[in-house]
């Protein structure tokens, strides 16, 4: 059994915690959040002193990005293997521990709600291939798609996932937006939504881009132009429809 | 048993004819397309003369927009109800024929992908009650969601649906250029993809917004800006970033 503790109890750290209590691989010893909040659903020992925790295995730090620079001082008493959670933080980051690595959980997760972790793939990274295969061990008791990441990578995945998670859900949101204002139920879109997602697996989005954008057709576009009332919106589907052209060849 | 016959043999025109074919309440009569061409595992007759259509209950005119301005004139001698199915195109577009109406399936089709008709939101508009009802039983013959939508309606849904369906792929386009240039497979965010999608039916977009943007996260911002090394990604980036901020009210 790998003994573990989870310190931070925002939307990873709640996952991770309640993931670890299932598997049968890691004995997760307590949770570590400044508040003493507890985590719903989840009876994990819950500790507020960062100088009482008990001597694990792993820590894994779910910090926000600015928090953690600030622990190579203060969990410099520990030892044990030391791991982030962090997409866009190199993991020399944490370079002052013996042992560290990179715990990076692919998904946008929401502490309330539910998450099945077997699907989400996890990307490590480690600083030797003793605490590699800790990891690799670690990762594959609660995922099944775990990858060698290098923070390189690491990095330009997690930029990758601003453009196909935040980005996209931003255009969710404007479409939402359009219907309400015009007395259309936004769940009609969701067909449409699943069915373009649906493709991903089979097509690369470079090959499913439809719309008046791609087609050039501009008498649409006008039309969509003149019909959007929000300035904001109007602004986003020109530099929006310029950079599909652009991207296929096809200027205005 | 209401006659039909589809008119192209597009994106639209061929689903359509699959669709109608396995319908009990109607009786497929014939496709038109100029160049006579087959439909792919539909036997259905082909005819390239619009002079020489049969007698139809409803001719269901699947062209292009551009192609629709042209139909008043090349369909004149045509009885029975003439439907368009354009997102864009207002119902009055018909208005020299007795009796028209709109036919509009809510989704992104490719003639060459499969697709189960009966998810595919329709949205229905009449010059009457009667042929009201004969679209209704049509569009209910083929599918489990069939919504009345005036013109005003479907212009603001065709335009939802470029935010929606066209931008967010983009986005993915976007997000699988980032990954293939650092190595990575992007079928390793699909499970981020599918999730943020699936929360949209228990909860509208804007309240599931995450990242950077949304949390004035400037270091990390920054740090993707540094490593985006496309122009246009680092633009697109950088609009939407602010975008977001103003949406939630937190500028730069």
């Amino acid at each position: 059994m790998i003994k573990v503790s989870v310190l931070g109890a925002g939307n990873i750290g709640t996952h991770l915690c309640k993931a670890f209590l299932k598997s049968n691989e890691v004995l997760l010893l307590e949770n570590y959040n400044r508040k003493g909040e507890q985590i719903n659903n989840c009876p994990v020992n819950i500790v507020t002193d960062l100088q009482k925790l008990q001597k694990a295995d792993v820590y894994i730090v779910t910090f926000s990005d600015k928090a953690l620079t600030e622990i190579p001082e203060t969990l410099s008493h520990l030892e044990g293997i030391i791991l982030h959670t962090s997409g866009a933080t190199p993991m020399n980051a944490l370079a002052s521990f013996e042992k560290h690595g990179v715990f990076y959980p692919i998904q946008s997760v929401r502490k309330e709600i539910p998450l099945n972790f077997k699907e989400v793939p996890i990307g490590i990274e480690a600083n030797s291939p003793d605490v590699f295969k800790v990891l690799k061990k670690l990762a594959e008791s609660i995922s099944n798609h775990v990858n060698l990441l290098d923070s390189q990578q690491r990095l330009q995945l997690h930029i990758a996932a601003v453009f196909a998670n935040n980005f996209s859900n931003f255009m969710y949101t404007q479409a939402a937006d359009i219907c309400t204002n015009a007395g259309i139920n936004f769940k009609l879109m969701l067909p449409l939504i699943t069915n373009t997602i649906e493709k991903l697996s089979i097509a690369a989005p470079s090959e499913l881009q439809t719309g008046p954008a791609m087609r050039k057709d501009n008498l649409t576009i006008k039309k969509h132009l003149t019909h959007l009332e929000d300035d904001t919106q109007k602004s986003l589907y020109q530099t929006l429809t310029l950079a599909i052209q652009k991207y296929y060849g096809k200027e205005l």
